[in-house]
């Protein structure tokens, strides 16, 4: 029909497009990049009154029961800042006065940039940001199946996440690279993600030695001092209380190194109800929010100012075997009432694109929508886990990475305001076109149909016969086909070879003193 | 481990569940027969002002350019109502004033009734009601592939419905028996509906003597006469006007059959953006909101209070092919603002939910994801198509059947209210387990676990090892179990053999007539 072919010859004028097309086969042209923003109010789904009850009882926890903090330096911290310490003691209660006096010293939004200053992304009030998944220790596709996680699916990752604008943010190994040592993991990783990408990227909270590693490696990278890097973060940390009510070493020091160089810390307990946290959602998100409140005062006790962000990940486990289950019903309403509570604290907020399907099939997407939708509609300013995840958290899969993409597109178009312009209700057209008519060849259509809706780079809209002879692929295959041809049309981002060699300088000395072993 | 082996001790109370493991091999736990609400309010995309814009243009509509309805009856209805009637001429044009006194007419909500009157879904205000797929001219599954309509696929799918709950309504047949003559179609499966389900049924607006052998069927099976049929509707009326712009007889003929007897109609343009409607979103919604309000008050004409459903199904084309797409996010947004129109004119709601895949895979996961999370926040009264869709409602998929009743079932379990009473929060719970412990045996734990979480029937959450020994079942592959599962489980409901009696004599008179060829 008309339209095809019109819209062929509009494709030829955007040179941008043209090379993708040729590398990908027409099939993935993709949003600009771009920062989103919710257009309407984020869900309540519960009143201020509950969300009063909720604060007050994590209050009650903090200061009744109190919270482990097992690094003497920092029970030292919190002591000097007012909480009540015993000596010998791990646990640590808090007057509900200082936490909040605390948690009001985080700022309500923040900037995380790129290796380019001016790509950043807005962390906090109406705006909407994906992450890459982080850390399992598998890696799964189609054509190769499920196998340890290595650095070339590591490296592979990467060269999606480079490609895809919805992979906003790096949130840590898109796979665990199992093949290369622990003591230098970090320094192959850390150089592979800050080649090749721009993007901002996370760093983990493994150790001390570990983390000024690749801070010094940021600096290189981005050519920054600490003054810059403060001014503009880079990096992020993300930090998980070792529910229920425990802050180990670890991650107290990532929390620690993080906020001395003012780049942001996600502080998000891991209260899975019915396992390590109260089996009642009431009482998982009591939990959650006074282990996030007491995280956050903490970071504000270090350097008061340190960006935070309100972390939720609670879920519940599979009643039948105990195991973990995501994307669930009551993940979804944890997400939204935790978004909530974010904005109570007046906080940027983080949620997940998690599910517990053992492939990318029905169950994976449907599981990843209530999470997404949850996320959307509570105003989620990070989305955790965007693109990949699968399994719980224990597999990275090539074509959910495509299938994500091609959600989260699609989300972030739902919410793209309509124009209702005299010329958009159409009036005159709708007066030019006779009953039982159509508008198919209509100027009004002629003028708008190249832009007038999204299209999709997964979908399949053929009809059925059409579809059967192009080989009856479904999505799952489709976004195999996909990701295959982003990994051939990959080019690494230009670095200044001068940065290059600073970068690799470092990585050969601290390799030959040994890496950090420590954990 | 212990919450396993008390959960199978636990299941083993309820006679009913049992009977249900037994047939389905453990798989199929349902959610009880219920009535659904949204909790909260539901969501508005465009402000009272837009909205007004919105209505004010489609009043323009009507009153300029006017609707065709091409059957003299209702012209002379409508001209007798105070609409502008040319002689000879289709076209109707109206005062907005005339308009709106009669949409004022219809009830803002309205009971349709099963087979036992007793059992009643309530469409209107907060109540979320969802229906079976209607009319695809092709039948699918994984095992027999795509085969043209027919009779025993059409029963079988009659079977899944009987036995799955949140196929509340049967909104038409769920794929066309194509093996049965026309003239007699109506007959056959108006009794296998009537006699194989006890649920709420529609009736097809295919010629007036069709329309009265199913009432008068309706009247057999439900042991009704005309004014509990209006006291009680049981069967509903699905019209479309042919868009743009134009009511054909056939459905002029729904609407005066069904009003009359006081069955609900669903008055649903189908507006699609860029071919029957304009391309822009804002003139498509225009477009059928001029169309909707022109039939809801040509029901309110021929019966004032009949009850009606504003429709939406507005949704785009695909603008590479021109092919219609659906569950599209423009779709999406379309549901939500004719949802805010419906609430505007104080009318139930319908959505759909819809997708173009040609597959049960990942996109058409993904699409009716995007038409269900858009149907639930919109308050739709009236899910139509929600479950089996596939290819567009060009073919129904057993697979997706069962995958839409899992989707269905986990919104619906996200919409429950979480209890925040004391016990619930659990601070005593919290405080008694130790930093860095479990609640895996706590008391609270074992008090609640059997009855904490929603248990999906779809969903696998083993872990891979497990899932890969049990042999690699994608969620559809395990929907095709479940399916077939349902197929040997089913049980006809009991009807009182004079009752079926006459149903049969009904059905051989009038094939011994030979039905209703007309059309």
């Amino acid at each position: 029909m008309e339209l095809n072919a019109s819209r062929k010859q509009g494709r030829g004028r955007s040179r941008d497009r043209q090379r993708r097309n040729r590398a990908t086969g027409d099939s993935f042209i993709q949003h600009p990049v771009q920062q989103y923003q919710l257009p309407f109010k984020p869900l309540d789904l519960v009143c201020a009154q509950t969300l009063e009850t909720l604060h007050q009882a994590s209050l009650k926890v903090l200061r009744e029961h109190g919270m482990a903090f097992t690094l003497p330096q920092a029970r030292a911290m919190l002591k000097r800042a007012g909480a009540h310490v015993v000596e010998g003691e791990p646990v640590v209660r808090f007057d509900p006065e200082m936490i909040m006096e605390k948690v009001a010293q985080a700022p309500s939004d923040f900037k995380i940039h790129g290796r380019k200053a001016e790509d950043f992304l807005t962390c906090g009030g109406p705006h909407i940001n994906f992450s890459t998944l982080s850390s399992p220790p598998n890696a799964t596709d189609l054509a190769g199946g499920r196998r340890p996680g290595n650095y070339q699916d590591f490296r592979n990752f990467l060269k999606l996440t480079h490609q895809i604008n919805v992979a906003q943010v790096i949130a840590g190994y898109p796979v665990e690279p199992l093949d290369i040592a622990v003591p230098i993991r970090h320094l192959y990783t850390s150089r592979a993600i800050l080649t090749m990408t721009e993007k901002p990227l996370r760093v983990y909270s493994h150790n001390r030695k570990r983390i000024r590693d690749v801070m010094q490696m940021v600096r290189i990278a981005h050519q920054l001092d600490d003054r810059d890097l403060i001014a503009q973060p880079r990096v992020f940390g993300s930090i998980n209380p070792n529910s229920p009510r425990q802050y180990d070493d670890a991650m107290l020091i990532g929390i620690i190194e993080c906020a001395k160089l003012g780049q942001p810390l996600i502080i998000t307990p891991f209260t899975l109800a019915g396992a390590m946290a109260p089996v009642s959602l009431a009482g998982a998100l009591t939990l959650q929010n006074a282990e996030a409140l007491a995280g956050i005062a903490f970071a504000q006790i270090v350097r008061p100012g340190t960006p935070v962000m309100y972390g939720s990940f609670t879920s519940n486990i599979d009643m039948r075997s105990g195991a973990p289950a995501f994307g669930t019903p009551e993940s979804a309403k944890c997400i939204i009432i935790s978004g909530q509570l974010a904005r109570r604290y007046n906080l940027p907020y983080r949620s997940s694109n998690a599910n517990a399907a053992n492939a990318p099939d029905a169950q994976a997407v449907y599981e990843s929508q209530m999470s997404l939708w949850a996320s959307l509609l509570s105003q989620s300013n990070f989305v955790f886990h965007g693109l990949g995840w699968l399994e719980g958290g224990l597999a990275a899969s090539f074509e959910k990475f495509i299938i994500d993409a091609e959600m989260i597109q699609g989300l972030m178009e739902f919410i793209r305001p309509i124009d209702f312009s005299p010329a958009e209700l159409a009036l005159d057209a709708i007066g030019g076109v006779a009953p039982a008519g159509h508008y198919l060849g209509s100027a009004h259509t002629m003028q708008r149909y190249q832009t007038a809706f999204y299209t999709p780079f997964l979908s399949d809209w053929q009809n059925f016969e059409a579809w059967q002879q192009a080989g009856s692929l479904d999505a799952t295959r489709r976004a195999e086909k996909i990701y295959r041809s982003l990994l051939d049309s990959y080019e690494q981002p230009v670095m200044d070879d001068a940065v290059g060699e600073e970068l690799d300088a470092f990585v050969e000395k601290r390799e030959a003193e040994g890496g950090s072993p420590v954990q």
